[in-house]
């Protein structure tokens, strides 16, 4: 493999050329030589992309929805980036939703990004990976960067509770509240959105909702109170109501100082990922010369108890 | 708290007094200060158990088959323990089946020992806690120890891979095939069990098993050609056949050193594992003396990239 020209490829994703920000992705993603070079050079460019993350259940509409959103930001002359997180088989490496094109709608505006992204190995994942597409995404000078996932796994529930504001979608009728809820996803969302309002039983939903996350209840005045909105998103039917709602908590959140900090414990999440997928990696070098097997061999035979080993383990790769 | 007399709980445990194995599995789940001593006390005791993993779907009869397999061991006088383990919702922390009490069959039987487990947090979770309950049962002298896991994550599938032999079930009409296919459980078995033979398209199920396994296919003279048994776990039909593929299994295992080779994996992958939530430990204990956040916040700002703050996070914990 030849070497990448970083900062050449930096510019010409800084003047929006698709394949230069494609090639960037493919760079961060797929754990490359010089992907040290590509993150320093992306640092001082990125901290600008306003990221929103959309979770919920598969059917709920979270491809229509941020279709639309793409719609609204484009209209507003926003450049948009978008990444689409699919969860993968634990063990094939598969994609498990595949790699349909998404948002055909936006295939040719040059003012838009779309990438789908499937979780790769088990070397931290998508944890790892969502992050630097997004710092690509930010650095490639996206306004807005549209995170969504299906909010099944945890790695995925997680990756849109990191998000500057989380937008949880639901749609009447299919015992969304309950599933949800099970899932963990309905205590991150910062804005709820009903789609599929045309239907029966919205209001039901928005009520159960309303319940249940106890938002009748009073708050202190400063304190956020998530809105929940109905939206037909194929019809883009209060879609507009959503960016109000997003533009709100976004000025909400600069305000009191909370944007920076999200930012700040996101950063944090990542830095932490890297150390630790670093860390797996140099174990994965240990397992290849031996070392690792020879201690859990011990271990396998009682000689060894794991937390003995673990110590030889982490003392032989800090003296790397 | 006051300091456990680790010798003494762990004699008791050998003689199969099940308030001392509870006890030992308490402290190994929670992280005491003592887990060391614990371990260390365990170690020369283990790798006599034959582990099995069972794994398939909510709603194929899984415990129920737990039950049955329980009997037939108990039947051959072996001691058994049972490790069942439950998901847990990713942010709420709490056990999504609930701590449901299982198998009241053997609840007064003292050659079992039966325990319920959920996820414990974010540091390493399930891989971390269920290798250790199941040294604890090996130690206290369970010369079969089931573990059973809903295959839906992905570490409760790797838990169940994890075993010496991986038993995964199916239900005929559950759309099991394709489910099963996503969640990547079918690749894992060693023995296939279709259950509630007595429905309407068993045998279609186990067709279909068989054709996406590929058993229909040639396989070298030593392979291991994995079997599918189709039983009535409810009414003990079948079990017999199961616990026979399990021998055979274990036999095949032993004879090519298979089974040293999977003890030695897994060793390898909780000994990994530690060492990983080890280092997760010291860089919240970081986060608390705030040097974390410092980092994270100059990544934020875009002064540094995320992999150099990894640098420096895991230079700082080399040095402690």
């Amino acid at each position: 493999m030849t070497a990448v020209d970083v900062p050449e490829l930096v510019a010409q994703a800084r003047e929006g050329r698709p394949r230069a920000v494609a090639r960037l992705i493919s760079l961060v993603e797929g754990a490359s030589p010089q992907l040290r070079e590509v993150m320093a050079a992306l640092a001082p460019l990125t901290g600008n992309a306003y990221v929103v993350g959309l979770t919920g259940s598969p059917g709920v509409g979270k491809s229509t929805s941020t279709s639309a959103l793409v719609s609204a930001y484009r209209k507003a002359g926003k450049r948009v980036g978008v990444l689409a997180v699919d969860p993968s088989s634990p063990f094939s490496g598969g994609a498990l939703l595949g790699d349909r094109v998404r948002m055909s709608d936006h295939a040719s505006d040059p003012g838009v990004y779309i990438r789908s992204m499937a979780t790769r190995g088990h070397l931290g994942g998508l944890a790892w990976a969502a992050p630097q597409a997004i710092r690509v995404l930010d650095a490639a000078g996206c306004e807005v960067v549209l995170v969504e996932t299906v909010g099944v796994g945890q790695s995925e529930v997680e990756i849109a509770a990191q998000a500057d504001t989380s937008v949880v979608l639901l749609a009447p009728g299919m015992g969304d509240g309950i599933q949800a809820a099970k899932a963990g996803i309905l205590e991150i969302g910062d804005v709820y959105v009903v789609n599929k309002a045309d239907r029966d039983g919205a209001d039901a939903t928005a009520r159960e909702l309303n319940h249940m996350l106890g938002l009748g209840e009073s708050r202190g005045p400063g304190d956020w109170r998530p809105p929940i909105i109905k939206t037909v998103a194929a019809r883009a039917q209060g879609i507009d109501e959503v960016v109000e709602a997003l533009e709100k908590h976004r000025a909400w959140m600069d305000e009191r100082g909370v944007l920076a900090e999200r930012r700040t414990a996101r950063a944090a999440r990542e830095v932490e990922t890297i150390a630790v997928t670093s860390l797996r990696t140099r174990m994965a070098d240990l397992h290849g010369d031996s070392r690792l097997e020879a201690l859990a061999a011990r271990v396998a035979a009682g000689e060894l108890d794991p937390y003995a080993a673990a110590d030889v383990l982490l003392d032989s790769l800090t003296e790397a």
